[in-house]
């Protein structure tokens, strides 16, 4: 494989990282550094140029840099988690509301067999669709532009959902109503007001409740001064799941 | 789907959880309840008897509660997180070594098409074969009892692969060899003088070098009374992740 | 110095330390090791023997392993910060309620000129004095066993307080009214439900609100493989403080 | 007591704190509002001004805002603990070098008796002394301009000391001999390499010795919306503890 025209590419240098699409007109520049199409086009990856590593993106760095955001998205640090916490797997169909720019989803369907997937505003579904249609992503989600709690849907339907919508107090009862027997919930929430609301609204309905926060510290990447980088993400959001109970 | 002789299932009481094999001998005993053969089978997952719920197992729940070690394991707080950072997918060759008792191994499979393992000691590739066996997983893996160094493999077979090895050093040109053009590359290692030796190890080889720590923090789920549990996992492993660079 | 009968002596030896007195009844025994009297009188602190390094306790040893505890004490890693945060020193007098097993006046009477003190239970009230009389603390601290609701104090007495008990709410105006204007309010508060109620309480009469939480991560101590212990207390308590305003 | 010309004033306002000296000339301008002298002059702390909160600054905020810099601080966070952890009381003298900006000798000056302080660049024993002078801290500490390793001591000074230098190996044997049995050591370094060379060196020399670190998490004061701030520092320092030992 080497970079053609078209092709997105990754380009590392130091500890920044710029993902571009390779057109004719594609350039960057970095201090004294100018990198042009012709500099790219036809090199591996892997190739150093001018200080430069070009790299095949991965799907973290196409959410992270290429995703189109208007919203606090669902971070890979949370999402990769959540995917296999949620017992995905291609016999499993999931469940999502609200989908927000579509971070998620992107993440959910490489493990699951089928997405399901719901977004009441019209600004955020286009934003979706747009975000997977750029990266050829979510081939097997279905997508609607629809409030989740007017969807008709059968009662048992899902293996697993995931909510992630302000409040998710309304939509309880009907999330309960179609999902399998024992099958798995994980729900975002920001604050702790929530948290205790979304739980104490889950007794009856769900056993083997979690609430947990993932923490990730990166370090600076100098053999002979190893540290701990000065700032770290301190929140982004706790993470509930649950089974469904009777 | 209700519960059957042969049958795994998980009991979870609140904050204990037992994984267990649901044959005509089944007893758990936890004070005063006594759950037995019959109070199990033909129950619906989710059902809650005796105080327990009764749920199929996830694969996190049968790699921390059902897979035998002789050693530390990769914890699926970190091995969901390399998956998909390694970039992991139906079309994608991984290399793993070595297995130990084949928990990162049963992740991975998950995700990627295919994985080549290999484990030198014969003790844990008996036990990874025995572990995955049990559970029916890992059936796109081919596991060979041989040390790596020794293996003869064509030069850019693998899109990714994951080290598990106590000193990574002397296998890191190979290891080099056999990725392909800016193919990923992840280890985890216990203390940070590894990882200084390894990211030292690897300049000139390897790009876009990031360290990194995973930590996760559970709370005692009470609404009413909302906070983190007294003790957490302080630590587990730096994980170094990279991209073939040439 | 040199360790006489009746003295305090600090033993450690590897990650274990045992805080004892000196008698003539002294012994210690750790598998085949055993220590007595007659091995330590004489000693000097940080003599080695049998293993054991020989020493005086700090503050934090003694509240850590000699105070008698009947309740969960306010731990040495949140009094020191506090302690400074509410800007004790020679000049100024601190109010404390409750006091519960007397470890955090046991820090603050150290930079505090003088320390005002109420424990309304009178089984904490004698503990407190308990543990302050055997290890000689707490000199400056005048304590009563009374209910601070109903203790006469006149207004802009106090340069700072600390507010220990489950439900501090109640004891918020009266606790307002004996601080001098713009000084200084700590609490701890083990759960995010107290948290939300406390600062919602606050508005209006205290500026300058801060929550925060100290997480203390110790390490093995390894030169050639340093890493952090597998375990670390996630949680003791969210740390609000705050300004007295007008 | 109320504000008058020369006096410290700390203005909060929201998440946002200024320090300010009250001179005929002040004035502090946030978007709309404008605060001048004759705003503050007269006011007693606590009063809130055109939605400033007027206040005295404690210890910890004198550092943080009114400390000019010229290299990284050991931020109040480390040293409040520090000073605590050494033992630190009105009879006992520290030994301190490097000095720095000498924000970590203002925190320990609080505690100990006296401090003989080293600080061998000129520049920041200037830096120093202006520090401390502008806000008249540290009466009881001794600073000289000299290399610590040519200062005359005897033997057996010091109760405690702090060591804040890039290399504190080439000075732990002097260290050793000016300390008194069983004293206190201290020491924070910001890499790991730097870690495993002390504690190494520190062998024979020392018990009892102790790695840790220090986070603090900052939540938002948002009684309905109770969450950590999305960034928090994720690294200042390695702490090391010890005992002279012999």
């Amino acid at each position: 494989m080497s970079f053609q025209e078209g092709d997105l590419v990754l380009l590392v240098t130091g500890e920044r990282k710029y993902l571009k699409r390779l057109g004719r007109d594609f350039s960057l520049n970095l201090r004294d550094r100018l990198l042009k199409f012709e500099d790219v086009v036809g090199r591996k990856p892997g190739e150093v140029v001018k200080g430069f590593c070009l790299l095949e993106p991965t799907l973290e760095e196409v959410i992270l840099l290429g995703f189109e955001r208007k919203t606090q998205i669902v971070y890979p640090k949370d999402s990769f988690y959540i995917a296999f916490k949620l017992g995905l797997s291609v016999g499993k169909r999931l469940l999502e509301f609200g989908v927000g720019s579509g971070a998620s989803t992107a993440v959910f369907s490489q493990l699951a067999g089928e997405v399901w997937a719901y977004e009441v505003r019209e600004e955020f579904y286009r934003l979706a669709r747009k975000n997977w249609e750029r990266f050829g992503l979510c081939k097997n989600v279905r997508l609607e532009n629809v409030d989740f709690s007017i969807v008709e849907l059968e009662e048992g339907l899902f293996d697993a959902v995931f909510v992630d919508v302000k409040d998710p107090l309304p939509f309880l009862e009907k999330v309960w109503k179609v999902l399998k027997a024992g099958a798995s919930f994980a729900s975002i929430l920001p604050t702790t007001n929530q948290v205790s609301s979304l739980i104490k609204s889950m007794e009856g309905l769900f056993c083997d409740v979690e609430v947990l926060e993932i923490l990730h510290r990166p370090y600076k990447v100098n053999p002979d001064r190893l540290r701990p980088r000065d700032l770290m993400t301190a929140h982004t959001g706790y993470l509930v799941f649950a089974r469904k109970s009777m």
